[in-house]
C-alpha cells in the first residue's frame, strides 16, 4: 500500500480518535472507562471464562481486577518473582527492617525508582488511587513556599471535564479548605558554569542564555517562552488563545486539528521542530534542550516532546501516593492474591484465531480453550515450564520483551513490525540518601550543622568561593586545610551519619575523585521541586515530603536522564555511579553536604532492566502513524494493554485507560453473540479493522 | 550565531573538506598520512617534548608510535587493566590454555568482540598492518565459491589512487597470481517467516517482498535495487554514472557536490530521507530496513548510512587479519612496551592554555608541563590517584567516556556541546561456538554426520517439514519421537562435542524454550558470507577462514545488531542469550545445527562496556553540521583523536587518520615557531579555527 496523503490524513484522523478517546460515536471513551473502572465495573452478561493476563504491571492489574469482579477466571503470570508494579518500583525496606538493611540506611526511607508524579489531568489514575483507600498528596514539581496553602486538609476530588457539553465527572468529596501552597521557584539552574534560581532566570535569562552563546532576541527570553512560542502554531490547530490560558475549539474543530497536527508533524523530530520549522539557531535549541530536558530526545518524534509539554509543566498539579507509588500495584494485587502467578516469564503464545481471514483460516478450530502460555518459572530454572490455557488473553508486556516471545501463528505483519520497530527509550535514575533534608536548609541552618562537626567548619567550606579555574586547581593543589578537630574525610561526617556504613570502596572512589573546585553554593533552601544542570546528572529532584517517623533525611533524586544522557550512565555499573552522582550533586549544591551522605544509594536502569526492556515506548518520527493504530489491535482472542498501546506513553494514565479498554473488549467478546454489536468498544475495534482492510 | 544558510554552507563546504581529506591548497592529505604512517614517520624537528595520549585503542596507539619514533617522550594512560585495543578486541585464550578454559571450547578458536572487516579503500589500515608484518587475508562478506580464485597467493600491495591527477601511492609488491574466489551469494534472507538464499533473491524479489506486503512495481525490485535508486540523485551531486560504475566528478565539482549533499541532506535521517524524499512506502521502507540493516538507525542521520552504504557493499574487498583484529594493537603495543600503563582511568584533566582568547586568558603562564592528567588505577582501589605532566595531551576516548571527566579549565562551548550531545550507538554481539563448520555442509555432509551420531538421525530431523503453524504446534504437543539410540537432549549430541561442557542451566534453558516449529532447512553450503533475518538475531556471519590446528569447529557471529536491535539484547544478562541466539539461528539454519552446539558463547554489548561507553559514534540528524569541525579542534595543548573525531565514525580507519593527524599537529607544534607556518596540517587548524571566529 502506498503512502498516499489520502491515507495518511485517513490514519491522522484516526489517530486523533485514539489520542483524544473519542468513540466512533464521537461520544468520550474517557467518561466511559472512569464509570467502568471506578463506579460501575463490566457490565454483567454472565459469561465466565479464563482470561489469561501477561504481566502484573498496573495493567495487568487493572485489567485482572475488572474481569475478576465481572466473574472471569483470571490468572496474571508476572515473570518478576519478587514483586509486581513493573515499572512502577519503590525502593523501600521492609516492614521489619533494621537500619541499614534496606536500599537506605533509614529503613523509614523510600524512593522510586520508577513512576513519581501523576498530574491531575489522569483522572483514571487519581480516582482508582482514591477509590483503594491510598493517601493522595500533593508531589511539588516546582519547589513551594512551605507556610502557605493546606494541603493537610483532605485532598480535593477527582474532576474529569467532559469534551461532551456539560458533562463533568467527579470522584470524592468538595474540600474548599485545601489550598496548594505557592510555588517559589527556588531551585536551581547550573549551565555553562552559571548558576541561577529559576526565578532569576525568569527575571532576567540573559546569564543563562549568554552562556549557551546566545546573542540578541534569544539571549533575552527563557527557554520555556522560546518552546512555547514554537509550539503555539502547533497549539493553534486545535486551541484557542483566551486571555493568558488556551481553550479548545468546538468538538469538530478541536478533533480535526489535532488529526491535521498529527498529518503534518508526525514526520518530524523534535530536532527538526525546533531547527527548520521554529527556525532556531542551534545554540537557542542547545539552551531548550538544556533546560527543558529535551537535547537527549531531539532525534525522537516531535509529538512525543509535544505532548510532554502538556504533560510535565509548571503550572500542572501534581500528586503521589504516601508510601510510594509502590502501594497502588499492591494494593491491587493485593485483591487479586489468587490469582497472581509471581516468577513465570512467558517464553511462548499460541492461539487458535476463529476469525483469521485469507490463507491462514480454519474452518474449525480445537475444542476448548484459544490460547496457551507457557512460562518459565524464574527461581526454580531446573522446573519444567508450565502451560496456562485460557480463552483469551491480554498481553501487557512491553513490545521490547514480547520481541523474545514465540508466537504462533505469527502475528499481523503491521503488529510485528511494532513489536520489531516501537523506539523504546533509556532511563536512569541515581537516588542518594542524606541524613539531613540539606536541601531545605538556610544559611543558617548550615552554620549551625556544620560548626556542630567542628567550629570553624562551615567558614572553612565558604573559604574558596572563586570560580577561577586555575586558581582553584592550585587551591586544590596547595590544599586549604580544615580547622583542628574535623575529620580527615569529611564524607559523613555529620553525627546524624552513622559513617561506618560508608563503604571503604566508595571512600576510595570520593578520596580520588575530588572535586574540580571548590564549589561553594548558597543554601538551596528548597522544599521540594528539581534542579537542572549540564552536567551528566542532568535533573535532580528534592523529596516534596519528608518520611513520617524517619531519622530527619531524605533521598535526593541526584540524577534523572533520558535517552543519550542516561545511555552515558547504563555503561557504568550500579556501584560507580554514586560517587560520580554525588560529586556531581556537590557541583550545584556545595561541597558540604557530603557531611549527610550516608553512603547509601539506589539506582534503576530501565534499558537494563530484565523485566523492562527499556523506560517506555518513545517512537522516533512516523512511528505513530506507520503503526500505532495496528500496535493495540486485537490478535484473534489475544488482546493488548500497557503504555505502548497507549497514547500516553510512559505514564500510569496510559495503562491504566489502556487496561480498561481491553478488559471491556475481552469482556464483550465473552457476551453472546447477539449482544456484542451494541458496545461501542467492539463497534470502534470492529470499525477500526474494516478501515485498514480498505487501506 | 544564527544558522543562516551562508553560514551553513561555509561548514558544509569545509566539513566536505574533512570527509574527504582536501587540505587548504586542495592537496590530498591522505597521501600525506600514508607517507608520514608508513614510509617517512613525522619529519625530523628535533624536538623531545612529554606527550599524554589517553586510551590505548588504535588512534592512541599509532600516535604513540609516530611520537614516539619521533624522539617524543610518550605516555600512553589506559583505562583497562587487560588489554589494549578498545573497540578492537578478539575473544582469544591464552596461548597455553586447556581445552575449555578460554572464551570457547577449542583454544584454538577465537572470533570478534569489535571491529572484524576492514575494506579495500581504507589503506592507513590496510598499509599499516602489511608494514607490521602481520598476515592479512580475505574477509567474506558474501560466501564464496571455494574452489574458485586464489586466495593464498601474496596478497595484492595496499593500493591508494589520490584526486590528485595521476598521484598513486602503493604500498607491498605485486601479486599477479592472486584473485579473490567467486562469491556465490547461498546465504539466507528469512522474514516473514519466508526464507530465500541471496542469489533467489536477486533473480526473484517478490517472494521475501511480498512477506513485507510489498505490490506492484516495488514488489518486483531488490530492496538493494530500491535504496540504491534512492540514493543515485544524492549520488549524482559528485559522480557520474559511467557504464555500471561510477565515476568522480572532477575535483572542484566533486568536492562542491559533496558539500553541497551535506547542505541538502545532513538534517535528514535515513527515515526522513527514504519517505519524503525518495517516497517510499511504509513498507519498502520495512523491507529496505530488515535486509539493508536500516530499521533500527532509521532515525539517525541520512549521513551516516549514506556512507556507510559505500562502504559494507557487496562489491567491495575486505581483509581481516590472520589470528584476530587484536593482532594490530598488540603489535603496535609491542612496540610501546615501556610506554604504555594499563589500569589508569582519568577522572581530571587539567591544562595551561597558552592561546586561549578573550576573559580567561593569561599573560603568563605557569612554568613547565601544559598539561596534567589524573589517573585512579582500575585493580588497586585502595592507592592514590597518579597525577601524570606533559607538553602536550592527544585524548582518544570516547567522547561519551570524556563526558565524565573533570576538565579545568572547560573546553570551549561547542567542544562541551559535542561531548555532551554526540550520538553513541549501541551494537551488540553474541558469538557461538560450533564443534563442526556446518554452515559449509552439503546434504550429503548432514546424513554421514547425523546418522554417525545414531542410524536415522538425519531422517528424523527431516520428518516435519511444513511450515503450517496449527499442525507444528500440534506436532510438538504429540511429539515426534527420534529414533533408537538417539540421547534424550540432542544438544550437543555430536562425538565431537564434550557434552558435559554445556553447563546445566543452558541445557534447561534449551529444554524450556523449544523451537516454535520443526525448522527443517536446506543445508547453508555457504563459505564466509552472512545471512539476514527478521527475528532478534538479525545478521548473522559464518567464519571466513577455519582455525589453523583447531578441532574442526568454528564460531559463528550468531547475532549482530545495531541500535534498538541492540537495546533488546542489552536488556537481558550475558547468560540468558545464549540460547535465545542459538534458537533464531536453529529457525534460519534448521533444528539440527543444536548436535555440534559447544555450549561455548561469547557475547559483547558495546553500549554495557564500561570503557567504551558505546560502540561508536552515530551522529543523528544535523549533528554534523552543528559542531563536528568543532570536535576534533584542540584545546590549547589537548588534541583529540579516535573515530568519532574522523568522518568513518565506527572504522578503524577513521582512528588511524585521526591519530596520524594528531601526531601531525603535536610534533608541529614542538617545533620552532618559525618553522610552523610551514606545514599544511597546522595552515588547516589555523584556517579552520579563523572561520570559526568569522562564523
Amino acid at each position: 500500500m502506498k503512502n498516499t496523503d489520502s491515507a495518511r490524513r485517513h490514519t491522522s484522523r484516526q489517530l486523533a480518535r485514539e489520542l483524544l478517546l473519542v468513540g466512533p460515536n464521537d461520544e468520550d471513551l474517557k467518561l466511559r472507562y472512569l464509570d467502568v473502572l471506578i463506579k460501575d465495573g463490566l457490565p454483567p452478561n454472565g459469561a465466565r471464562k479464563d482470561v489469561l493476563i501477561i504481566g502484573a504491571g498496573i495493567a495487568g492489574l487493572v485489567a485482572g481486577k475488572l474481569l475478576k469482579d465481572a466473574g472471569h477466571h483470571v490468572t496474571i503470570l508476572e515473570a518478576n518473582g519478587s514483586r509486581v508494579g513493573g515499572r512502577i518500583k519503590t525502593f523501600h525496606a521492609d516492614e521489619d527492617a533494621a537500619e541499614g538493611d534496606g536500599p537506605f540506611h533509614d529503613p523509614k526511607q523510600y524512593a522510586e525508582a520508577g513512576a513519581m508524579r501523576l498530574p491531575s489531568f489522569h483522572p483514571l489514575t487519581l480516582a482508582l488511587i482514591d477509590s483503594l483507600g491510598l493517601q493522595r498528596r500533593l508531589f511539588f514539581n516546582v519547589d513551594i513556599d512551605p507556610d502557605t496553602g493546606n494541603q493537610n486538609a483532605p485532598v480535593p476530588p477527582v474532576v474529569y471535564e467532559s469534551f461532551e457539553t456539560g458533562k463533568v465527572w467527579k470522584y470524592g468529596a468538595d474540600s474548599p479548605e485545601f489550598r496548594e501552597p505557592a510555588k517559589r521557584n527556588n531551585s536551581w539552574i547550573r549551565t555553562n558554569r552559571i548558576q541561577n534560581r529559576r526565578k532569576e532566570y525568569t527575571e532576567d535569562p540573559t546569564g543563562i542564555n549568554e552562556g549557551f552563546h546566545l546573542t540578541g532576541e534569544e539571549a533575552r527570553i527563557t527557554a520555556a517562552t522560546m518552546i512555547s512560542q514554537a509550539l503555539d502554531p502547533v497549539r493553534d490547530y486545535y486551541s484557542d488563545v483566551d486571555g493568558d490560558q488556551r481553550v479548545n475549539k468546538p468538538f469538530a474543530e478541536w478533533l480535526d486539528g489535532w488529526a491535521r497536527v498529527i498529518h503534518d508533524f508526525d514526520g518530524f523530530s523534535m530536532g527538526r521542530f525546533l531547527r527548520e520549522y521554529a527556525g532556531f539557531s542551534d545554540e537557542a535549541i542547545e539552551a531548550i534542550g538544556t533546560i527543558e530536558n529535551m537535547t537527549s530526545r531531539l532525534h525522537l518524534a516531535f509529538f512525543h516532546s509535544f505532548l510532554g509539554r502538556s504533560d510535565i509543566n509548571p503550572n500542572v498539579t501534581y500528586w503521589e501516593i504516601a508510601g510510594g507509588t509502590r502501594m497502588l500495584p499492591e494494593a491491587l494485587a493485593e485483591q487479586l492474591r489468587d490469582e497472581i502467578q509471581m516468577g513465570r516469564r512467558m517464553i511462548r503464545l499460541e492461539y487458535w484465531d476463529a476469525r483469521r481471514d485469507g490463507a491462514d483460516a480454519r474452518d474449525v478450530g480445537p475444542v476448548g480453550p484459544q490460547v496457551a502460555v507457557h512460562t518459565v518459572p524464574e527461581d526454580q530454572p531446573n522446573a519444567e515450564p508450565t502451560v496456562w490455557k485460557g480463552d483469551l488473553a491480554i498481553v501487557t508486556i512491553p513490545f521490547s520483551a514480547l520481541r523474545f516471545v514465540q508466537v504462533a501463528p505469527p502475528f499481523s505483519y503491521k503488529k510485528r513490525r511494532a513489536i520489531i520497530e516501537t523506539h523504546y527509550d533509556q532511563a536512569t535514575k541515581v537516588l542518594l540518601e542524606f541524613s539531613r533534608r540539606w536541601w531545605e536548609f538556610t544559611e543558617a541552618d548550615w552554620k549551625v550543622e556544620l560548626d556542630a562537626i567542628a567550629p570553624g567548619l562551615y567558614d572553612y567550606y565558604q573559604r574558596t568561593g572563586e570560580e577561577d579555574a586555575e586558581a582553584a586547581v592550585a587551591a586544590a593543589h596547595n590544599g586549604h586545610r580544615p580547622p583542628r578537630g574535623v575529620p580527615k574525610l569529611l564524607l559523613g561526617a555529620h553525627a546524624s551519619v552513622d559513617e561506618h556504613r560508608i563503604s571503604e570502596g566508595q571512600r576510595e572512589a570520593y578520596r580520588h575523585t575530588p572535586l574540580l573546585r571548590a564549589s561553594v553554593r548558597p543554601a538551596t533552601d528548597c522544599f521540594g521541586g528539581g534542579s537542572t544542570t549540564d552536567n551528566p546528572n542532568r535533573f535532580m529532584y528534592y523529596p516534596s515530603h519528608p518520611v513520617p517517623d524517619g531519622d530527619g533525611g531524605g533521598v535526593v533524586l541526584a540524577s534523572y536522564s533520558w535517552s543519550d544522557d542516561a545511555a552515558r550512565w547504563d555503561s557504568m555499573e550500579d556501584d560507580e555511579r554514586y560517587v560520580f552522582a554525588l560529586r556531581n550533586l556537590q557541583s550545584v549544591h556545595g561541597r558540604r553536604i557530603e557531611v549527610f551522605y550516608t553512603g547509601y544509594g539506589q539506582t534503576q536502569s530501565w534499558l537494563r532492566d530484565p523485566y523492562a526492556f527499556g523506560e517506555a515506548a518513545v517512537y522516533t518520527p512516523h512511528q505513530m502513524t506507520s503503526f500505532h493504530l495496528d500496535a493495540g489491535k486485537p490478535e484473534g482472542p489475544v488482546h493488548f494493554a500497557g503504555e505502548h498501546i497507549s497514547l500516553k506513553h510512559a505514564w500510569v494514565e496510559g495503562a491504566v485507560e489502556t487496561a480498561v479498554r481491553a478488559a471491556l473488549a475481552v469482556h464483550a467478546a465473552t457476551a453472546p453473540a447477539a449482544e456484542r454489536r451494541l458496545r461501542p468498544e467492539v463497534q470502534l475495534r470492529q470499525e477500526n479493522q474494516q478501515e485498514a482492510l480498505h487501506r
